[in-house]
């Protein structure tokens, strides 16, 4: 396969983490035999500093053209701190969702064996946890019409959805249930909400032409409390713009480390993968970034195009490195030095030499 | 004080339990020289049976009279998996709540040291946890506007807030956390939500006659993940009424068991004090049935009349019969046999013969 790949690298350690995403790719390439083309350009306080815009012109131009979009982190204290700023690097992300259409937001949440000391649950409730939570993106409540009265004393912010809305992030949600352990999980609060219950009416139809996945509903109250109790039981999540927003970031402190957590952003046309965690402008240059997160996103970007034996690989080389403690000092007891760039090579490595 | 309370024991285990509340209250009121003055009425599955109705309206009656309303549970599976009821019990207690005008939901949150090793988080995380969250319960979009077009493609629900609203609860939570560690928590949404920026507004004007209470804000979904992370930074959370629906239910599993759990429904006139934990019919009369929530239910009527030192006397007994294991069957691993009504008469005895 060949795939343009636009390579957004931005602020603080996301040049030195995406580097190592390329890296991993390369090798992908190389030993699957395909062809992948990096094309970088500029977004963020970089490109504020460059342009005067976190988003040139030349950049959304780029992501357009391009298969997919690997993106590193934004942001600078320089902008962040300054409140007469006025572009600030994270608008640049805002724009760049909105313009590629991207309509859904997956984040995977795994508990690594080897990690299952760090997470702030009990091991037991949450060994063999394997999570990919589909937040719709673009509607909902965020997005609503939003008022205040005259005399500034009453508020509200309307939650609307529509079928399409609905259906596409659906087939989205079960197409990748069957590719795992074929359950999607809808999580609403259909009980009291009409927006909830739409979604109910169009989930169901969705789901009868996927016969050979299951279908349950939980309610954003309990699916909190069972994120807690028993995360296990989920596969795939399927929910709403502002549920997904809450339940994906309490799901996100399960594994016990935010440097493994990757997301992709998908719509239509367009697909763009990033790690979760931010620019972490006080690491910069240091060599103690974990690349982790950008290495995973990197395997959702060839899930993304059915590439699953290559994503699958890029995963074996992570718990590979993860068992034999090669990582970055946020996770390392063993071992000292290790670097960014040794965890990139020993996964480039790991691929290009699979024991 | 003289105080009437109503009492309404409702279906399952509600009467077991809430007989050993009243139990706890009367050696109370001889203890601290106060009178209780206890009036039964029936409602929920039993005063269907009765009556017809879910909530009769001399129950109605009676709880309009009454300074507080003690309530034990109610459903019975009788109407629950009976999808040609046309009452359900349920019903009773959502038309109680708005008939008696009860506002603000308040939910404690404790991590007692003694079961630290059932919650499904790690001990050290939630060791000293103590939280009380102040929910609104009758305002947002649980209770806006619901839409649905005629095609039945697009759905809508208006979240809606006025100032009112916001400063009635508020003033309960900021003179809650005077009698505690003087701190308010507001979760809200308000880097998105035109309601959410009203409560901020309206939150900060009334924190500035309580120049006592320290108060910080947090977005909703990273509220999510602190309560996993760290709940001890918590004392008083204050938030809307979906929000809390959430916060609260992820909240209730940190303390390792349901049924500790009590909470309170608050009015500027009436107050309703009940346990969280449903009817479970199938341990009535068994003398299984957990009496500690709704004991402290009791505790937290008292509170509400300002009797904080008979509220924590109830506190004492609570924490002093789970060192001692004299428990139910649910927390209890080393005494057999050890009856709702054990534990009922061990807590009065505590009050009566203080050590
Ligand atoms: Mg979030
Ligand atoms: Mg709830």
């Amino acid at each position: 396969m060949k795939l343009n790949i636009a390579v957004l690298p931005g602020d603080g350690i996301g040049p030195e983490v995406t580097d190592q995403a390329i890296k991993v790719l390369q090798a992908i390439a190389l030993e699957f035999d395909h062809t992948f083309i990096f094309k970088q350009a500029s977004v963020g306080a970089i490109a504020i500093d460059e342009t005067g815009s976190p988003l040139p012109d030349a950049t959304l131009a780029l992501c357009k053209q391009s298969d997919a979009v690997l993106f590193g982190a934004i942001g600078d204290p320089k902008y962040d701190n300054n409140p007469n700023a006025k572009v600030r690097p994270e608008q640049g992300l805002l724009k760049l969702r909105k313009e590629l259409g991207l309509f859904a937001n997956i984040r995977p949440v795994k508990a690594y064996d080897m990690l299952l000391d760090k997470s702030p649950l009990k091991k037991e409730n949450i060994k063999n946890t394997d999570i990919s939570i589909y937040r719709e993106l673009t509607g909902g409540i965020y997005f609503g019409e939003k008022k205040l009265n005259d005399t500034e004393t009453v508020a509200s912010d309307l939650c609307e959805y529509s079928q399409e809305e609905i259906e596409r992030i659906t087939h989205l949600a079960f197409k990748a249930a069957q590719t795992r352990r074929k359950k999607v999980t809808l999580v609403d609060k259909a009980n009291v909400l009409e927006t909830s219950r739409l979604w109910r009416k169009v989930v169901k139809q969705v789901a009868a032409q996927y016969s050979d996945v299951e279908l349950d509903f939980l309610f954003v109250d309990n699916a909190a409390m069972q994120m807690i109790l028993n995360p296990k039981q989920f596969d795939v999540i399927l929910t709403e713009n502002m549920f997904g927003d809450i339940i994906s970031d309490e799901a996100s402190v399960i594994g016990g480390s935010i440097g493994l957590l990757a997301s992709a952003s998908v719509g239509n046309k367009h697909a763009m993968f990033e790690p979760i965690h931010g620019s972490y402008p006080q690491a910069k240059g240091k060599g103690i970034a974990n690349p982790v997160a950008s290495i995973l996103s990197a395997a959702m970007l060839l899930d993304h195009f059915k590439l699953h034996n290559e994503a699958n690989m890029i995963r074996l080389g992570v718990e590979k490195s993860l068992q034999l403690q090669i990582t970055t000092p946020d996770l390392n007891t063993k071992h000292e030095n290790i670097t960014t760039d040794k965890v990139g090579n020993f996964i480039e490595d790991f691929i290009s030499h699979p024991k």
